[in-house]
């Protein structure tokens, strides 16, 4: 086997390098990756920007890359649900399966999760990479490797519907229309929201946002203020939304859902956003309106890929912009830049050209 | 029967007035009924007070009193589950029984809804009322007037527990130690909670509360900091609190609520605070700490009366100070001076002498 | 007004009468609805050819009929939400909305509701019908009567699904294509189930299924055992439903839900079977599979027309064959008999061609 | 070390021998535990008595014992929450962590369960015993090493519960006042049920029924039928069970409680009956009654130390006969004899005289 394990990592603020690093062995439970695509995420871009997201902070070396999906070309002899050359999704959140939390199914939440690209832990922006095969999941044949790299963003939408309860009858509002709005919004339609209405600044997205299903979309003008916002919200819908959904992390936002939302409804803050906020609170509480965050995501895969295998969610509109692990540099300037109006870059590590 | 229908009318701030008001006749679907003990709460002594609750705005002059018991005297022709003679306890608040809300069973969301006590509608600090009998909860041999009237506050507690998930295996914290505190503490008991913790200013306050069953009390001291406050919560329980119920509305409790509350827990909020707050909220969103507020009660009445009939809940000791109608306006300094440390005081409008 | 109000009356077994009733005087929370679109349904042959369903006798004259839709002519003076000249979706069960079950939501369980053709209430097989305004449902403009009508067997469908869980991610067999079945299988798709699977015994019925969207279809040879049976739904489905709806009320599809559904999952049983049934439970609760049955429907009707509105349901090619209400006895021949393969029968009390 | 690990070794039908077994070496994540009380379980006695139960046979020498606890006296290196010295209770069941079941948090339907004493998984009838440390929870200092043992049944009591949405207001109907009833009783009183009636063929069962908190009891008499005990039931209680529980596996049983539950209720069916059973399943449905069957337990061992560390659960006097380990065969000829009414006979494998 080849030899060349060309990896991306991230060593302080704007200091991405390409180095080789060994190619890892696979533990008794885990299988060996080659790694086919790559999707760069937003917490990605702000390590390298910013080295840190809230108490995660880089202070040594580490891989990028958490949006991922790759060929298995090695297999620990404990596993038995994937064989050499089963192409899969990885889900980069591997909890300690022993914690109350993991034995009580959020395991999401458990202290001890490995997560790929959270520090100290290496992500998979590499030739090859090892994972524990419980969360590597078989892609069906009708899936590229882009939709399996896909399936971790689609799972933030996947739980954000989840955790608000979207179902049949549900009226949506989705606040913000970048690659989580998006997945959001996906998610919701294929949950079987009546409507969706979402949000953003950028004309361009709400283009976006339309072509992939959304039932209404809104401008949101800089002279706008927030009783403007909430009543072009109802105006459009010709009802308030029983289910908000905050993508954006904007104080507006959250202040919008939180008046916004029907009576008895949910408003989900899948968003971060600064860590003092000051809202309108107890009018939303008056109402019984339930506020609910989202913390990654957890039993999202299975169903995230049988939404897209069955062709019921299309996530290929959300691939803008493709390149090669040798252009990483590249991939992640133009995400700084936006140039192109990039929505998902994706990177291919064993593709001489993409 | 007599004519004597003596009825505490609120006219405006401070303006509360002892007067004659006809005794009403029930419609077909409502009993009349004779009132005998009445507690005072505390929207009550607000609009006494400011003439105001948020948009709630006694611009009429409205008889005051919602946690209200009595007897049966008349019904109407369409009642079947009442006679005369029955003790009963009222739910205050009559919904419309057709709406969205109240076919789902949140009928305290009705829009439409008749409630005792805010602005428009007439309260029962009355000697004779009519209540539509649906919403007339037949009182067990054991349980009294004064009872009866308690399963009003019980309700918010019962009501802020069910919001909570409070159950076995709870572990609960309470912020604030006032009435609906102390019926949030019985009713956390009730449910099962392993321990409960409950906060105050008050050393009085926690003295009632630990004789009421609290687990645990802490005092909170003018010079403690939030983290202080985080920090011996934490100690006192042993671990971090899978439920917090904020009955204080002060900003403070609302951050702290967000802060010690278990990972995946709940922060019920029944305390209404100002309109405008200044939370960490991504912190707890971030955690996945779902923030429910409360509004009123739905389907408690027969639950809190099986409660207190069964001895699960003793709400004996709340009451600490008992008037007659004609003493009203004493009753109502009491409960603004707070002289004798009043819990609830209750009102009986067909005692001579209590 | 005309005086005509000409209605089908079922006096007894086989012995279905026309006759003129006097036009009902709305009451103050009632419309008066000019009948337009009413569907036959399985329980008004039901009653035509036994006299009884259960306990439920028909021991004097019965107007039959409770699938339906018109428009309204005569608003009492309570109700605001509707006007004359409104198309509206007639809910046939109107609860007394005082009881326990009513005010926590269930109110298909009250055990005062008026539900009409369900003996002794009459039904609204007539040219003119008084009903609860509260349960008239405006129609949007982009529906027809007919559609209307169907919401009564959609909601059927609705409830069904909700008592399963059914939604993304599930693997759903329905067992019996009839006019349920069908109404069943179009929720699961709407409700989000990856893919649905219908039995039936026979092949035209199978083959609207297929057209109204099931995913796989399974013809029941009378050769085949039980065993034959969930082999096949099995390599069919490629794995065990996670939820199975019985609308067929057969003893072996009963048996078969049990042993064929997914370790955890959800078997509800809709169809109404005889009374005593002989069937392998202690291996299906040992897998913990839920066992749910199913009385009618609570809070369906706006979903189910929201459903249809929306286009992500299509009712209208389960409607048959039509009939002016000249006519029943013809039209109740015709579901007797089963020729031209009915599913839904519509009559048009009304119109004079149809 | 000693060398000496006695253990009851089940060969076969009515071939129970005691052996010596090398003392197990505990891997990374396991903890080696001196054992120090075992209780016997019905399914233990079963064993013996018929070598199997349904499909799990004893078709090699199998390690009896599961309901368990004991001082943990080795422990693996990747161990942290225990070390020597701490006393444990031990949960029997160790899933793979890996599946979707486990992910989800329902483990205890893990297909590759180990499950001590359930064939070919040895139990722990051992002088010593090595299990994963997951599955060993830190019994406080206030509860014994029979206490811990019982944390097993007990947990079933809760499963049970939980499974039948026990909680305040709940009125439960107890079928069979065995172990299993007996713990479910204590359960469903701690959950907060209003009230409680069990049956039972036997009197003295139901003493101790009523010493443990039974609020009403009822004698099941040979000459009784299905209606009188119905009738019983209902008159005793004052109102039907909002939920049953049947813990003895009797048709008769089981058909009681689909009749006597209340419309809209549960029942939960926890006794093992036989394969096939005769049931009015669908007068049961019709009412929406929820039928759940239960499989072990899962997450409840946290909850069940902590309801008898706190004293809201007493399990004591559930011990009614102690055996050292010596004297196996003795135990299980009482169990099968039920010479002197046992409940629950313990087992002390390390010591000399009890």
């Amino acid at each position: 086997m080849t030899q060349d394990n060309l990896s991306a990592v991230l060593y302080g603020i704007d200091d991405l390098r390409l180095e080789q690093r060994p190619i890892p062995v696979p533990k008794d439970d885990e299988v060996l990756i080659k790694m086919e695509a790559i999707g760069i995420c937003g917490s990605d871009v702000h390590y390298l920007k910013k080295g840190r997201i809230c108490d995660f902070i880089v202070d040594k070396p580490m891989i990028l890359g958490h949006e991922s999906s790759g060929m298995v070309v090695g297999v620990g002899k404990n596993v038995k649900h994937l064989k050499e050359g089963d192409r899969v999704a990885i889900e980069p959140g591997v909890p300690c399966g022993q914690c109350n939390f993991c034995k009580g199914g959020r395991y999401n939440l458990c202290p001890e999760i490995f997560f790929c690209a959270t520090p100290p832990d290496d992500g998979n922006l590499s030739r090859y990479y090892c994972h524990s095969a419980s969360y590597c999941y078989k892609l069906p044949d009708n899936m590229s490797y882009e939709e399996g790299a896909l399936m971790e963003p689609l799972s933030v939408g996947v739980h954000a519907c989840r955790r608000g309860n979207v179902g049949v009858g549900s009226v949506v509002l989705v606040l913000g229309a970048g690659p989580i709005g998006l997945v959001t919004l996906l998610s919701a339609k294929a949950f079987g929201a009546s409507k969706v209405l979402i949000t953003d600044i950028l004309d361009e997205r709400l283009q976006v946002a339309k072509s992939l299903g959304a039932d209404h979309t809104l401008k949101i003008e800089k002279h706008m203020t927030e009783q403007d916002i909430i009543k072009k919200i109802t105006e459009l819908l010709g009802e308030d939304p029983t289910v908000s959904l905050d993508c954006s992390g904007a104080e507006v936002s959250v202040r919008v859902a939180l008046q916004v939302t029907k009576t008895g409804g949910v408003a989900v803050l899948v968003g971060m956003g600064k860590s003092e906020i000051t809202i309108p609170l107890s009018g939303a509480l008056f109402r019984e309106i339930d506020i609910r965050g989202c913390f990654r995501y957890h039993n999202t895969y299975p169903t995230a890929i049988e939404l897209v295998s069955s062709g019921k969610i299309n996530v290929k509109p959300l691939v803008t912009h493709k390149f090669k692990i040798e252009d990483t540099q590249k991939a992640f300037d133009t995400a700084v830049s936006g140039e192109g109006n990039p929505i998902k870059i994706v990177i291919y590590p064993n593709r001489s050209n993409v």
